[in-house]
């Protein structure tokens, strides 16, 4: 049985009750949730050593980061660097987007070395093994392969699969008719309309969709029914391919969980900020409060280099408005496949995003952290202010060459920003009843 | 008579037709605008060489960059190199918050190489010469030599000074009686409410508010009225020194216009998302419109070494809710002066704010340069990409060795991110007609 099945029979699992105390609510209340499908819990049952994280609704909002190979570049060792790096700097999960060498190994190793729920895009792997047999075109992909690469991941333990179900031919004909100013950004979309056009068949995922459910049903593989046409510009944000899709998403959600398949919702993308409230509550109503995954959005097209900090503008919107589960940008985004320091700037610009959303939300107790770091700002106490930093080392290493005497950290030391004209010294001698 | 003045005498000013046409609006517009204190073109007529800009309602949301040596950090060539950085990212304007060294030769090397509008603290200033006078503490400043300092920058042709004229008796009162997390973090703010509570006496900034507009008004310097009292963490946001503090800057813009002064008004800080949007509203009441001119707000205060970021995210959220002046905030933020690297990430996270709000308020044409990089983008113009970004050497210092092919830019190479899977490949030629 599934976690939801579980929920929906009163069952407490482990993994509901170890989110439950990760963050501090009641066990009982997130079984409800959990039932009701506005949380889900990724956890397949092969996926060894793994510690769930829920998703979803009152629980804090959570990071993803993705890591993996490409064609161009396939380095094996520092895909599992960046997965080190990512970690360290504390994201929720990971998605494994390898496209370079041998997939499935790659995939091992990740899974191995990786304690949170571990998300794949299988049609890349299909798409792989088209090439590999000599099609000409990626989009080559036969029905059998699509689903057996999907079989395969759910086999060996991932928790969670990016299946872009929506990308139907009335959305794909919408899109057509419409235009568009930069037609399909999502690499599995991109794919399976490239084969749709082609063929004139239906997209596999919609068509047979409960075979689909089968899989997942058989390893608790949580769906994360990917938005294939999503806008990859400002221009293209809410138009008709886009919301058609979410529709379909919406419809799907209903039998996945009628399946007792855990499912979540991605969404883009590419949003001016005034339109991000609104395709967030579109996205509760359309989906029936499943949780949604947003990559971005990004609320500027012109940040090439920056858009980490465009990502963490439109995500932190997003989350406040409702959705869960932020899909980190790195400053690598439009340009190329990010190192490990981008992927480092990238889970903590989003880790930014989705703490901001979480105090406007008033999820548990968020604001705790930033009022015991205010403490340790008057106190002029750096020690504690590493430690409450959401990146510690970056206080320890930014703030010893800059203490005004040389003081060992923890002392009351103002910082080279002001020196003997610290705001807080003076007004805390003013200040002194 | 200042740009307020002779705009009410319905004179297009040179300075107001510059503005014009670099907003690419009307100037007659611009100058009602100006005539109501709605905008504000900080144009001290002894800077030579300013090329003006404006500042407020209908214009593109400025960005300021904070250079300057501090008592433990005091390298002049490094913070000229500063004021270099600040510029070629793009800022509006700059600020010298200097406060070691020779400061007024300082701020004539900082004014000559300074095209766009400078601004300073004075009070740093008579603070410094308090101390070198042989005072005990900076906050033993003489009234004469506080608005000797004013004189000499007005002199010397700053274009707006931060002057902290709202730290009145009542608002320290209502600050000690409330209490609060963090004291009073602007340093300006401190230094008065020192003097004033070892005194007993109000603030001369607001005593003697009607001396300050002369001076202002002699050398058409804009006053920017200081938020001394600006919450320094999330908890003291919106209390009730903050507010105060508000209600009588509110007070003051209406006599500084009166006095045919420009003005504008400083605020926060540290303030949660959620309350964002109300402090922004409640400026444009209290002060009839005035431009707002923020520092942040920072929407987390646990990300120092990343509050660039939490500063884009909340500096975003207040442009776009009627801020139209954005301080910036370095990833240096709460630990040191910042370097170069810093300034420059610093400006770059304040533009990707202010081009949002931009956007999303719909600022003249300001989603132009968006949709056009849209269009680069579907056509893998990288040459094209580059010219568009905010930062254009980070698309040519990041894209070129990324091609799949070594292809020299302005070719159509799809990037190392997904190579022969890029999404923009595959759908092109699958959309093809």
């Amino acid at each position: 049985m599934t976690q939801l099945e579980r929920a929906r029979n009163g069952e407490v699992t482990p993994e509901v009750l170890a989110v439950a105390l990760d963050e501090a609510g009641d066990a009982e209340e997130l079984r409800l949730r959990v039932a009701a499908g506005s949380v889900v819990i990724p956890a397949n049952p092969g996926h060894t050593g793994l510690v769930p994280k829920g998703i979803g609704a009152g629980l804090r909002v959570k990071v993803n980061a993705n890591v993996g190979t490409s064609p161009d570049l396939c380095d094996i060792d520092l895909e599992i660097a960046k997965l080190s790096t990512a970690l360290a700097a504390g994201t929720d999960t990971v998605m494994d987007l390898s496209t370079g060498g041998d997939l499935a190994s790659i995939r091992a190793r990740m899974l191995a070395l990786c304690p949170v729920p571990l998300g794949t895009v299988p049609i890349y792997e299909a798409a792989v093994e088209a090439l590999d047999a000599g099609a000409e075109s990626p989009a080559e992909i036969p029905d059998d392969a699509l689903f057996g690469a999907i079989s395969r991941h759910a086999e060996q333990g991932v928790d969670f699969v990016t299946v872009h179900c929506g990308v139907t031919r009335r959305a794909l004909g919408l899109l057509r008719q419409q235009g568009r100013r930069l037609g399909i950004v999502s690499r599995g979309g991109a794919l399976l309309a490239a084969r749709m056009l082609r063929s004139g068949e239906e997209n596999p995922l919609y068509a047979r969709f409960d075979d689909l459910l089968d899989i997942a049903h058989a390893h608790d593989v949580t769906l994360s029914l990917g938005d294939g046409l999503r806008p990859g510009c400002l221009a293209d944000a809410g138009d008709q391919a886009q919301i058609e899709e979410l529709v379909t998403l919406g419809e799907l959600v209903r039998r996945a969980r009628d399946a007792g398949v855990q499912v979540m919702v991605e969404g883009p993308g590419h949003v001016p900020m005034h339109q991000v409230r609104a395709q967030m509550e579109m996205q509760q109503t359309l989906c029936d409060g499943a949780p949604f995954y947003v990559l971005g959005p990004l609320v500027t097209d012109i940040a090439p280099g920056y858009d980490h900090i465009a990502g963490a503008i439109g995500g932190a919107l997003a989350a406040w408005a409702g959705a869960s589960f932020l899909c980190y940008v790195t400053p690598a985004e439009h340009l190329g496949l990010p190192s490990s320091e981008h992927v480092r700037a990238g889970v903590m610009a989003s880790r930014i995003a989705a703490h901001a959303a979480d105090i406007a939300r008033g999820t548990g107790n968020a604001r705790a952290t930033d009022d015991a770091m205010a403490q340790a700002r008057w106190e002029l106490d750096w020690g504690r202010q590493a430690d409450l930093a959401l990146d510690p080392c970056a206080v320890r290493a930014w703030h010893l060459p800059c203490a005004d005497n040389g003081a060992p950290m923890g002392e009351r030391a103002a910082c080279s920003m002001c020196g003997r004209f610290c705001a807080l010294k003076v007004s805390a001698e003013a200040l002194r009843p």
